[in-house]
């Protein structure tokens, strides 16, 4: 029997990050900048995706890149402005580990991120699982549902069972998206594993204007929460502009989140 | 300019069948069986699917099958079945064309539908451009957006312009599922459109388990309707049984799709 | 047992097309425009790609295309063009079918083809099998090795054995190319299969600097032909020129891969 | 301008391995298991791909597996057995890095091989490149050959040359295969960058019977090697038993391949 299999018996794991819970009955919004760009951009964000409603802050210092040439985070200097928000704002934060190396810098983080390419890196996989912070772990680009199930198993499989999964759209032929969405994965996690499933529309679509649409199609399809981009001046953000919400427009996406969440019979986590 | 594109000043086009109306602020709900198997399955799935809110019936009488040892439908006695109860039960329904040379035979037939495989049977799709009734076309298995509506264009610009488009899944890696939905697809075609837009949950997942959830997520991100396999033996049925749902659950299913519809502040078609 | 299948005591089909002998033993190239444009383009080019080594003459006059504003070809002039060359230099001919009420058309024809687009088009599958002559099945753009297997059921059912099939490329996430040519379909349809198997570099890349590569790569792997684009002109052909060799290009390739096939022990068909 | 870029000026870079060179005018074979499993078997093996003409032997120490509860290789101790033979038979030897952490144990390595799941592992890519060691990098399952050459470029960009580019299959709905081998890939590579290129042919297919068919294609393609997996006793192997040959059948196709590689005027590496 695998750790990440659902026993009709067992109940749903609740996730605790920062003082929120995350998993059945919630449902939870975690927005921010794709990366953390400067003091006052990462804090603004923060009190204005609170203000929205979201309840955690995301937000990337070490940022894995296809090109070396690309911006690739502030690394530790935008760790330190992270927290320093954090501290400030008491807002729960998360950001992306990209090697096991990084896992002491992490201490004050409340959720480790895993990304998309490195879903089946499997030594930090197990590394994670040593530690006993809860982790968010994406759906790599090519990879099947097993697979997912597989990658969280290494991380139980070590101890942690604090594991949210993560939907972020998969590669195909398609071009007019930069990934495909796969919904049909969330009722398929659901009725295989125990842990909480939420959705990375931005990333999946990579297009602004299917941001909202995909949010609401992941309440109804039975997600357990969003993770959203948000930035102050998408135009002219470091990385992924061309899908962050601004502030103002993820403000009225969130309205209309709490009103599906609570016909959901959920409530905002 | 194309036909299919929607100038900003046009209004959305209005699908009429059978004295239902598809499109703008309607959802309408097409549901049946995959093929007429006999009189009393496909008449009493029409009485079934009425009762639960279904708009149109389908019913298959020729069918694209992977091999030719399956079951090929049963052909014009199946249409005659289906027309039969049509006029019976007064309900609009659909059916699959093969073929340019079916088209006399389907003269009383509401909706005529261009099945996934023959979305780039060009051929066929000026021939029902020619005819003046509404055409349902689905999306091929490895199409594009971008294709589709070049083959939506290809009926337009024949002159008809009642077409409704239907994303059905296409093909990926993954394998727990028949297909992956692509709802994705929706928004950006009803952003780049002016026609009608529907999903298949069905045919794109091949698992009963995730028509509900999927049918919720198509009624969220903005769908104008579904078209829904419904059988009254799922388990027997000679085509697609696993897919199907029974009337019982599909009469469940439609009460939540009501309140839904209802939320989104459309009404049913 | 399917028709398609080899048993292990059966030999391998070989196909007579217009006095040629496609398949075991044999390397058989087609060669020619994608569409006929003039009547001085196919004599040409049938004069040009005879004297580089060509078995056969391919020639669209029914064009797939995915836009209805795209070049369709010249229909019943095309052929008729395509069938005054090959009364005038003996050289047997290939053109596609699109429907089956062009098929009376098609009499003079030697090899109808049967394109990727329409290889689900069952309907047209067997017509084609009704009638005694050769056809060239391509596989679909995504359909699976057991999918084209299945078509050539459909064929072969009806009676008609002389099929060839045809690996052009499948769709993937990759987009240097126009699709990703297949190669190993070639042995495994050789290992379940009695038919021959050509391969089409030209649509696959959709790049002529790797139809060189490509045919020689197909070759190597076992594969008893292939058809490739020619152009008088490729910067100005109506379709397809990206992809189309030059005359003398052609002629250098085939002078390599008459080496080739010497080397593998094989006769050019 | 990039560094993996070939500008025309730019010789074709050679990579020098424990006495061997790889790269243009050479055709290399690195052959053997999957994973070490005994000192008998790698050091057999060694003996039997050396004989065959093999120039250098693989065995992976750290395996990366889909499961955490799949054989997970003999980790620090089949290094050591690797290395053993290394020292006794004077072959050079490649072997896989799961993480950064893991390269001052690779002292002695001749290749360090960053297999699929790590192509994007950017800081593992940054860190071998600040060695001076020849690296493989193989090509993601659901990654562009753009995003190859970007990930080769994180190694170039600090400093290190020494890059051997390896295609070993892709993702696509085609079930047969276990991947998609893309051959197209090797000439897009060898028209844009300088670094070697080299096919794996039984990761890619997973079918043992396909290893030769895909290997001879691949020199007819243009590559500058392959990597192969032969195992003394396939069927009882610890991982990939399926698509391992048995030293006999390698033996039989290197004969063949070195047939091959005179054809195409190169010499075996």
């Amino acid at each position: 029997m695998l750790f990440a299999l659902k026993p009709e018996t067992r109940e749903r794991t609740l996730i605790h990050a920062g003082g929120r819970v995350i998993g059945d009955g919630y449902f939870t919004v975690i927005a921010g900048p794709c990366s953390v760009e400067s003091r006052e951009q990462i804090d603004g964000m923060a009190q204005s995706v609170m203000a929205s409603g979201a309840a955690i802050l995301r937000g990337g210092a070490f940022k894995p890149r296809t090109s070396p040439y690309s911006f690739q985070g502030l690394q530790e200097e935008g760790l330190s402005l992270l927290l320093e928000t954090k501290r400030k704002r008491g807002l729960p934060v998360i950001t992306e580990i990209m090697n096991q190396t990084q896992l002491p810098l992490l201490e004050e983080i409340d959720i480790i991120q895993i990304g998309a390419r490195n879903m089946q890196n499997f030594d930090l996989l197990k590394e994670v699982g040593r530690c006993k912070k809860p982790v968010l772990l994406k759906r790599g680009l090519a990879n099947t549902i097993e697979e997912l199930l597989m990658s969280a198993e290494y991380i139980l499989a070590e101890g942690n069972e604090q594991v949210i999964l993560c939907e972020r759209g998969i590669r195909t032929f398609e071009t007019m998206t930069r990934n495909t969405l796969d919904l049909s994965s969330i009722p398929l996690l659901k009725e295989r594993t125990h842990l909480p499933v939420i959705v990375d529309p931005s990333h999946a679509a990579g297009i602004r204007s299917l941001v909202g649409p995909l949010s609401k199609a992941a309440v109804a399809v039975g997600a357990d929460g969003l993770m959203i981009e948000v930035n102050l001046d998408p135009q002219h953000s470091l990385s992924d502009g061309d899908q962050s919400l601004s502030p103002e427009d993820f403000d009225v996406l969130m309205q209309d989140i709490r009103q599906r969440v609570f016909f959901e019979k959920k409530r905002l986590g």
